[in-house]
């Protein structure tokens, strides 16, 4: 089964993963991103377009769905972010 | 040499790391951090400790050096987050 490593990966990819679910619920529901700076989340969704791609190309699974997850979050925040800034 | 499938992965790891430092940088000096979320950064930042034990654990100096970067950054964010909220 699983080792100790792998288990802390998994741990630490859900933990990164999930934690842009309550900044994308806080975003939707108080329209507030005076505090969310535009450039981080235009590099980071682009850098997570390209980990999707990277698990793409090399069939990695996790790497495709944590990220597709991780990408939808960010672009919520991103399109927030733009249209009330 | 690297093939385009590990060059993709590194332009990817290199702007989803580097993306929070427009944001500790915008945080340090407007100190407004009432659009972020607490749960985010404290999530977030628990993940990136657990990927950096993960990158010692499989001896990943890519995991290592990138989470490390990330989590200075994250923790920077998540202090300015609790003392200005």
């Amino acid at each position: 089964m699983f080792n100790t490593t792998t288990i802390i990966g998994l741990i630490a990819a859900f933990c990164t993963t999930l934690s842009f679910l309550p900044q994308a619920l806080q975003t939707i529901k108080t329209k507030d991103t005076s505090g969310i700076s535009l450039s981080m989340y235009s590099l980071f969704t682009f850098g997570t377009v390209l980990w999707f791609i990277f698990g793409i190309m090399s069939t990695n699974y996790p790497i495709m769905i944590a990220n597709g997850i991780t990408l939808v979050l960010a672009l919520i925040i991103l399109t927030y972010k733009i249209r009330y800034k």
